[in-house]
């Protein structure tokens, strides 16, 4: 029975993680077995934590569920699904401007590889506007992320870019 | 362990069905031990098939594909889907408008009954224009649709709608 | 100071009127000193409830917000607005689709009167996915919508939806 | 030398003509030696003019620009398309809802025939906003449309729309 | 009365003002009492004209519109228009995409302050597809943007990008 | 008879050309007696080829092509396409993100020269997510983009990224 263990990976920068990928990754560990929430690592994007530092925000918040592990990439995403045993690659959508880019690059992947899945969730209406790159610039700016993070993601941000 | 015999529900008119929802169901089946395809039965629209002639359209495609049942249902789609033990539904996307609409019943969905999860999978590129109404249109005007039904679907449509 | 009292308009079918439309005519009272919620009506469309059915439920919803009043329209939006003094159309804004549709129609609008100004309103995003044909179907399936319309509208739909 | 006199279609409802039409119309002259411009004759649809008043006012409109014929088919409009020789399809884009309907269609009529080229030109700005439908809506309900179509076009509307 | 005299802020780049952003100004003067427009002073960007430079542009543009003031801020948006005492702040809309950000936008800054309200406009047809980005573009390549920008800043773009 | 010679200029970055270009090239090659195939020379962009290498890629793609030149430009499209003599500039369009996009900068051309007309081509649906940069962010990553390229491109995009 092999179909038996699925397992899905929840690729992404997360730098740092949100409450909108945190609804992802509960609603995908209903549904799968497995999910591999994973850090891309790729050397051209200057990311504000580096890898380990999001991995470790990222295994604080999932503790609590079962079935989710943390990992970090890199690579084509389909080599590494492949070397996982993935069947499934799971994205969040929020809006219009998201839908094209992400089917965009799910057409890709799965011309490379067929047997890729790429499964959409939908981010919960009241995270549907936020996104890492927002809750950075609100941090920058003097705004409280209180509702957009978890606490200690919330003081590693403060930590990081309010330091001048 | 409960979370071990998935069900999805793939609800749809499939007026009829074509090698669009083919593509979804067979993805699909990938990703969950159980798909129930769903025939939409709506008093208000009214169909070209009546419900048992698209149950019966599907189950000739589907026969072959392990796990796969047909059913038809009437009412809310979250009742349906809290009777049949279902944790997901499935919704292919293809297109901008597509994503706008069903991002709309999903979170609609998702306020009535918050533990059902809709699952979006992408329609393969080259169905990607393809509709159930787009087919229906160019079968009356005399289009042969060999490519984007099977053989016997495309044999009902000509009959339907090519009597005058 | 002819200035001073500023009119503004808020037309729709209100088919009937929901949370997402009261959170909109909440906004706007803040905004203008006299809102006239106005019903337009429309010989093709065939409403749920007729004008003076959806210009009381109106009515009962807006009783506690100073400046706001109740009217139904017909003819030219632009000649109504004209006749009645106001400086500004408000309209709600939800999602792409929606966008399409009012631009365009707040193009044709300014074209006709470059005087009268169209005012976009976003509506809250917990009504994003929110409109009255979604509750009219929800109600014919036998849904509860009590979280999307007042309890005196909800009961309406029921008489109206679920006599047979 | 079989290429030089290169043959466009510019198919549509033409419900009736408007100043937008006539923009693409005058374009696709300036880069086609012939560009038929053909009524789409639908059972389906229960147009305002028939075929022959939508004909005949877009004759009136484009009796001065050479190389411009106009005609109505039905049926499949790549049959009609190979039938007249036509190297290209012509249709207008104004706003991203059309480019979508647009581009499904243009999809499905390559898949039909390789070999049939559509063609998009772009709406003028001034005209970005309008539509046959709206026009039409617009004279019934009592507005001035000489901006939006030729005033032949505009008095049949009056006459049409206004008999009540 | 605290509520007669509205205030409304319309932040943006303005690097440099164009017709568009004119217009949008125009427009909200006649809806607001005070309207103040300010530029965003922010560190991450390299703006072609400083922020002095650019509220200068502005004031000469504005000169002659009652109620229009011109002002520069930093940090977040909500914290300025509540120290501004301002009701509203002005967005404005030209294409699908802009609508995607602003929305974003605006969610984020109700999330925050749930008393703030955004106020979008139309930006005029035939300035839609005008922005600051074009128009530096089009003078660095040596195009005349005398429609799109008053004389004065068509200068200082013309010194500051044809230097070479 | 000035109109039988009729020019198309298809322009571009082409860093580098991929299978979806050559679809467009070929068929604007159906349409137009000369298709100038032209790289765009930007200086602020930090193109991976330079203009004679992607000029040359384009070269041994299109030779036998009737009517297809190549050629690069800087400066105004619409200053180029003068000089040229063109009747039309080429646009190939994939998605509703590159619909606003080249919307936009097709009405600021024809702001710009009332007389140049943009002509979109569809691109295939095969090559629907295709474009330059995924192209080079696959083979950064070890990606083989032979189905994506031609041969002789694939091999230089190859050497150049996969160096270190």
């Amino acid at each position: 029975m092999p179909n038996h263990n699925k397992i899905a990976i929840y690729p992404g920068s997360f730098d740092p993680i949100t409450f909108g990928h945190l609804d992802i990754i509960r609603r995908a560990s209903l549904l799968f077995d497995t999910v591999i929430v994973s850090v891309a690592r790729n050397r051209q994007k200057k990311p504000l934590f580096d890898e380990h530092e999001r991995e470790e925000m990222i295994r604080r918040c999932v503790s609590d569920l079962p079935g989710v592990e943390v990992d970090s990439f890199h690579g084509l995403l389909v080599d590494y699904a492949r070397q996982k045993g993935a069947a499934a690659v799971i994205r969040g959508l929020r809006a219009v401007s998201d839908f094209e880019y992400e089917f965009q690059m799910a057409l890709v992947n799965r011309k490379i590889d067929e047997n890729l899945i790429t499964v959409f969730l939908m981010t919960h209406d009241k995270y549907s506007y936020l996104n890492s790159t927002i809750v950075k610039e609100l941090v920058s700016l003097g705004g409280d992320v209180g509702c957009f993070v978890p606490t200690h993601v919330k003081e590693r941000l403060n930590e990081k870019l309010r330091k001048k």
